[in-house]
């Protein structure tokens, strides 16, 4: 769309748990280049996040003297370098004095994004890189509203005067793998290709207003059992019954919420898509690269682009 | 307390998934001997049902021509005999009339008692043995009301006019077990003693009128990750929670439950009971040996004793 080329102006990278993803930065925030790898936080051999940094720096020709924020687990205790949190709410200013300084042993300056904290009167909940993404999606036309964020530990996200006010998780995924993996409920699953309407018939247990997720998971194994589910129809059930409650929960908590924005473009998002279709919600997705859309946008706010 | 010593009048045994226990009942449908072992269903070498039955029979010296009463998994697909399952409501009469009669392979006559069925709107539910030991609690000058069995499936059963009215299972203790084992709630927890606290917190979490399970879990991550909850206190906070939010649900479904019974003794029951009362709900313990009070009188029903 752009006929002019840009200068290369920022490196950003987006280092998670299991994978990560560096982007070579264009001056208007636009993506030149990227490269992802498998390379997580827990998939580093010796914990030598100094080697495969400069790898990933190294395969941007053009990289000298770019500045580079990096976020994600990355600044977890279990990452590189552990920084504190982030308090409610933070927008890319407040993430710009946040950032906290380490000099990777080639000599390289890296800006690393805190994590971020908010406090539930049930307990406190935590985020490191999501923070960034939705500082991304938030300016990309997407702005104020209601955010979701599908994965192993989905997060809701609250975000209001160009702010994030507020984010819970949700451990659905997890939840999901445990119980199909781990119980009695996984016995009676053939997992094939994705059954929409038995992904459907699970959403719409959830919605029922005496929904009581313990009790309801017994039926993953009583339908079958009594040749009401087909087997292969199971583990998509159960799928359906654990993204319907989470909606329905975290709907509850966000009731002026008519839209909300998907984050992911991969097949759980299809199905938190087709679950809040099924509640009335209407949806969007978020644009792709939001990760470093959140870098620059940082990178900004901190002075740190000539 | 009875000083006549009664005279053998029935074989009586409750056969689960994971253990069996045998008694011999007498003709005031008190245990007069009895025999426990870990040979449940699923521990059965080759599935030689009828090895295990002749040992039980054989250890009682005066079995001679006694009728026998089995209950429990034993009639399940996974079982020696498969059987239907009865519908609600059910009582002695009527589990007395849907015996299903089988001959060992050394010619003795055994009954089963068949399990039982209900069907919620959410879906169907099912148990086999529970039915048998509730009829005997409730015979038992307990009669009608609520009874919690605590267990990997917990059932809640609901006794009006000394029949089963209905029930439901919660997968409580397997989700437990699952979370623990095989999620990242478990890498933050070390188990030790009971921690009555933590699990009183843990209930109370539930218990608060914006309790999202599958958000509240994560808080067994950050409670202790922000210094909140010692490692040792996880399990059981993770515990509370999930028993709290059983309770919670169950009693909605019971609202006019003001005393709920708790069949069994073990470390579980006194947990459930430390929570009903955290919810104001007094308590009160089954006796042991119900099962083979429940097979006294269903053999009595059915015109087996003479």
């Amino acid at each position: 769309m752009n006929s002019a080329v840009s200068e290369p102006a920022l490196i950003g990278i987006d280092w998670g748990t299991s994978s990560l993803r560096a982007f070579l930065i264009g001056t208007q925030g636009e993506v030149l280049d990227s490269v992802s790898t498998g390379e997580g936080i827990m998939q580093i051999p010796d914990r030598n996040f100094d080697a495969v940094f400069d790898r990933l720096v190294g395969s941007f020709p053009s990289n000298a003297g770019l500045p580079i924020v990096v976020s994600g687990m990355i600044t977890s205790r279990n990452g590189w370098v552990e920084t504190p949190y982030v308090t409610m709410p933070t927008g890319p200013e407040h993430l710009a004095r946040s950032l906290v300084r380490h000099q990777s042993q080639s000599g390289a300056l890296i800006h690393f994004v805190t994590g971020a904290t908010t406090e539930h009167i049930s307990g406190p909940d935590v985020m490191r890189g999501e923070e960034t993404q939705i500082i991304g999606s938030a300016a990309l036309g997407l702005s104020d509203g209601v955010f979701v964020m599908p994965g192993t530990h989905s997060k809701w996200v609250h975000v209001a005067g160009g702010k994030i006010q507020d984010f819970a998780t949700y451990m659905t995924g997890e939840v999901f793998a445990s119980l199909k993996d781990h119980t009695i409920l996984g016995t009676l699953m053939e997992v094939g290709d994705f059954d929409l309407p038995a992904f459907q018939k699970g959403v719409s247990a959830a919605q029922d207003r005496r929904a009581n997720l313990l009790h309801d998971l017994f039926h993953v194994r009583t339908l079958p059992l009594m040749g009401k589910l087909k087997e292969t129809e199971t583990a998509d059930f159960l799928s359906g019954l654990l993204i319907g409650t989470e909606i329905v929960a975290a709907l509850r908590k966000n009731e002026a919420a008519k839209r909300v924005t998907i984050v992911g473009r991969n097949d759980l998002a299809d199905r938190y898509e087709i679950a809040l279709q099924a509640v009335g919600i209407s949806c969007h997705r978020a644009p792709d690269d939001i990760a470093a859309k959140g870098h620059f946008l940082i990178a900004q706010a901190a002075g740190l682009l000539t």
